[in-house]
């Protein structure tokens, strides 16, 4: 029988060798190389946080807040190896929540069926 | 090059083909054929989300309901078959837990270092 550790082990080396995270890695290290974009992307990530744990801490979000996040979010969409970065973010954790949703889908499977 | 949603697979494989699975499994199998142990476990179940979704509305938990929570903790602890298959639970989310540190490790470093 192996072991789920070594094979989590294998699918994580596979992981760090896949071209999603080479891309990923390549595109992070460009900007962070590049002090204007990392910056900018700094920016951006702040107020998103900002946003996120007002919202969770159910507290009123401005029109004007709103306003702000969506420009600064179409700024760094503008940017190409910021976009990029992003995209291949976005890749990255569907990887990662496919990924999950393969390892606990007997989990799912007892805990949905016969109750 | 290996792509990582088939050893995403297999790794979900190895997982359903574990020891920790198929115990679960069972002692799974055994609460639901036993209708005074699954009556026990559900209420449990029921009061601890009940707790659960109170603290995250942010409202006041007494004294009561944590005494009353306590107690039907150390009920179903008594009970050995529930007691084996919370304890098989909790190795099940540690397992579970260990993997996605493991797939997430390289994302870490990357985020972590560097900054
Ligand atoms: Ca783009
Ligand atoms: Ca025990």
């Amino acid at each position: 029988m192996v072991n789920p550790y070594d094979k989590a082990n294998e699918l994580a080396q596979v992981l760090k060798e896949s071209s999603e995270f080479s891309e990923l890695k390549n595109l992070h290290d460009q900007v962070n190389q590049d002090e204007v974009a990392k910056r900018m992307l700094d920016n951006f990530r702040n107020v998103q946080l900002e946003l996120q744990q007002k919202q969770m801490q159910g507290e009123q979000i401005t029109e004007e807040e709103i306003q702000q996040a969506q420009q600064q979010f179409e700024l760094v969409q503008q940017h190409e190896v910021i976009s990029k970065l992003m995209e291949a973010e976005q890749r990255m954790s569907q990887l990662i929540t496919d990924i999950n949703k393969a390892i606990t889908q007997p989990l799912e499977e007892l805990y949905g069926a016969g109750e």
